[in-house]
């Protein structure tokens, strides 16, 4: 599979290109040349013809690359010409937002249930996705496709419920968690550490006019 | 200033730095030999040596590293020594949720206000802090101190916002608008893009057991 070879840095700029084309697409640009794109992008042309030749020949000599054609190759990369379902476990502030966001829909995923120990937050609904009891979740698990789960728990109860969502056959973990998950090789791992983002935004603010 | 010299990457992995050694502190560990912070931190002892060699001497040859000590020069270096003042545009899902999260306090981030243009939200206050109209932004910001501004508008309001947002002097922007500010080279910018991040999440399901 020719998709083995692409560095992950690559495919960490592939969101950033289909959220790009996706604009276009909706300025009812058909045809764009790498050098145009480079220009909207912030990027240098020769970086976004190396980027886009790993996924060969979507573009052509003269007459740049089809819009259209490129979103939808990128897009079936991402796997966003599927539908996933996403499972939250803590529905505190971050878990509620994260169920209410109600952009991801539009990409293909789409909460299909939360799940807490508060029993105050059990039954109540977030945009229609039920706050289950945490000890529910093998249980929903076993009729449910959800294939992405959502971490939004404390930290302490982090590692204990990516077990738990292991044990259940998910591979692809957002964790929400301001820990390192220590998992199995087959399961893919997302961080968002806000605080982390946060603490280089106060060291900018520190060394600001020292740079 | 010796932190001029300090590249982007080491800065990048500053706050994964003072998370473990705040643990550290918090299991009674007092100094730790870069073999040991290596082994917690699975990243290789010479990569940990190189790294705090920047800052200069906080190890000692033969007895480690006083965790203390490290983590304190490390929060200086993130500004972590000083509090700062978050104003948050938009009290949606995500702006409510930030507001609401009270770890940040902890590391001396504090929520000064929220602003909105939707008039059922004006009044209401979260966590302590007061949702005001937008239009009280530049106002507001005459009298408050606040250094960080978080930008939780739809992306179409995003780039207007940031210009409000450094008319009023503010050099540091969180950004969880799903879009790239244009910004002046003086303010510093965090994106948080995270259906970005599901995107990679959901290419690791695509492309799972064929890697």
């Amino acid at each position: 599979m020719e998709n083995k070879k692409i560095s992950t840095a690559v495919i960490r700029r592939l969101p950033r290109y289909y959220r790009f084309l996706t604009d276009l697409l909706c300025e009812g640009v058909c045809r764009i040349s790498s050098d145009e794109l480079s220009r909207r992008m912030r990027m240098t042309a020769s970086q976004i013809r190396q980027d886009l030749n790993n996924f060969g020949g979507f573009g052509q000599q003269g007459y740049g690359y089809n819009v259209e054609n490129l979103k939808n190759e990128i897009g079936k990369l991402l796997g966003l010409d599927k539908s996933h379902g996403l499972v939250i476990i803590g529905a505190g502030n971050i878990g509620k937002a994260l169920a209410g966001y109600s952009n991801f829909e539009g990409q293909g995923f789409a909460v299909s249930a939360l799940f807490d120990i508060d029993e105050n937050l059990i039954g109540k609904t977030v945009r229609g996705a039920r706050i289950m009891h945490v000890d529910m979740f093998e249980a929903f698990m076993e009729y449910s496709d959800a294939s992405i789960a959502v971490i939004a728990v404390p930290r302490d109860a982090a590692q204990q419920t990516a077990e738990l969502i292991c044990r259940c056959g998910i591979k692809a973990i957002w964790n929400f968690a301001h820990v390192d998950l220590v998992l199995p090789e087959d399961v893919a791992v997302e961080n968002v550490h806000l605080s982390e983002s946060l603490m280089q935004l106060s060291y900018s603010l520190n060394f600001a006019g020292s740079l």
